[in-house]
């Protein structure tokens, strides 16, 4: 599977200000889309910490880094300056990008949100983008999201703001991601299973796992105090949605019946699948 | 200020299936006793990638690293072998963890929620510790968590179960943290709320906590049957009491006024702060 990283920038998530929802979003799209997130990286606005985290992601060799946060035209937004600084590429403001500003801030006029549509250095910043990169349209927002194609992998920054990440990459993104997965579907499907405890579903686990390798079966306990409660979910990836259906259906059939004998109980969950 | 990675371990994280509401919630916890959260890393249940990651970890000289998830009776609980690998420690069956969860399904038994307590190879995998490590005990569910002094980084590992690792992190790992945490003061406060319920001051605390990013609120109900009776607690920690007052008295301010607007009654209560 095509592997992507997410490399999510931002000081208020780390001190616990903000919940990171971005990459819950991102990790679900990319996954539904058929690429694989292999790591998620949350790191400081802070030059080095971001081309650093770029570097190492670079090292493990991804086919995509997307980046969320640091576009803005405020000081502290440094995502261009640490992606330019990994890659060794110059920073200059880009004319598309700059056009694409500007055309907002003559919107917001004709809306009487503000009343000049002047270009400040704090605008331009917005525009200035390391050498060959392309910007991405923000339907909803102000700055751009940025494409930079470099050697075998194409690095991706999406604004923080959750609305205008969204709308770039189902806009933007989603097309490039869907060409480069080629055929691939994930597909998922989950159950809930009661009155008996994790440690006693785990063989049962390994057994059908075992049995149905293309199927991947994750327990997570939710059990509050005195009940046992225990959702079980199945994934698996295929060229097509019925091989997927059956493969999941088939160690779904075979868990149900081993845990009914062991005196459990299950219930279908509705997942995305 | 003291160094803390997090580094969240679980494929349900990386598919968008799970939100990371465990790295927000210690991501706030660590900040507010005075360290500082440098990067949060969410990495597969695979060994590589786990060992990997802690490497990674150590070669940025955090003075904690903080893991979740992992921890289970399952084939993917992986966290402390790719700790005791990264680490280059053996692992063994460690007394102290087994008697606790010899202990805690003895208790099951004793409850009717299981027949037998025997020490399954699933359940002793639970107590198969990286060689020195120290089990921390978990009071609302079977795993312990686990705790490595390794040369200057002291490796913390938590369970995935919100509820668990949050309970074994109040009991076990803040008082390692607040004795670290140096010269930063840790303050605290208290009021007791009477005349609304919890779950009416709950959003109240939302927004008071996000708009006092160091400060953190705690809520303990005290009410019998008709009375509502609430205790809410607020800490902050700095390196002079002064600004740790302010920002604790600014957020007892804001949130004196919004619980008094929604028809409830507020009075101090004495704290150690």
């Amino acid at each position: 599977m095509v592997k992507v990283e997410l490399i999510c920038i931002g000081n208020e998530i780390l001190i616990g200000k903000t919940l990171n929802t971005n990459a819950h979003w991102l990790a679900k799209r990319v996954t539904s889309l058929g690429l694989k997130v292999n790591r998620i990286t949350t790191v400081a606005d802070d030059l080095e910490e971001i081309s650093s985290a770029i570097n190492e992601a670079l090292s493990r060799n991804p086919r995509f880094i997307i980046t969320t946060g640091g576009l803005g035209p405020t000081f502290d937004d440094k995502t261009l300056e640490g992606i330019a600084k990994a890659l060794n590429l110059k920073l200059e403001v880009n004319d598309e990008a700059l056009k694409m500003i500007e055309e907002k801030y003559a919107q917001y006029v004709k809306e009487g949100r503000m009343e000049k549509a002047e270009l400040t250095p704090h605008r331009v910043k917005m525009a200035t983008l390391p050498v060959g990169a392309k910007p991405l349209p923000n339907p909803v927002g102000t700055a751009p999201g940025v494409l930079i194609n470099y050697e075998n992998v194409t690095v991706i920054a999406l604004p923080g703001v959750p609305s205008e990440m969204k709308a770039i990459f189902d806009e933007s993104v989603v097309p490039v991601l869907r060409k480069e997965a080629g055929k691939v579907i994930f597909y998922e499907a989950g159950m809930e299973v009661l009155g008996i405890v994790e440690s006693e579903i785990a063989p049962l686990i390994d057994k059908v796992m075992h049995d149905n390798p293309y199927v991947y079966i994750k327990s997570h306990p939710k059990g509050e105090e005195k009940t046992s409660r225990i959702e079980l979910h199945f994934s698996t990836t295929s060229e097509d949605v019925e091989t997927a259906k059956k493969r999941v259906g088939r160690a779904i059939i075979q868990i149900s019946d081993m845990i009914k004998k062991k005196g459990g109980k299950i219930r279908p969950i509705k997942t995305s699948g």
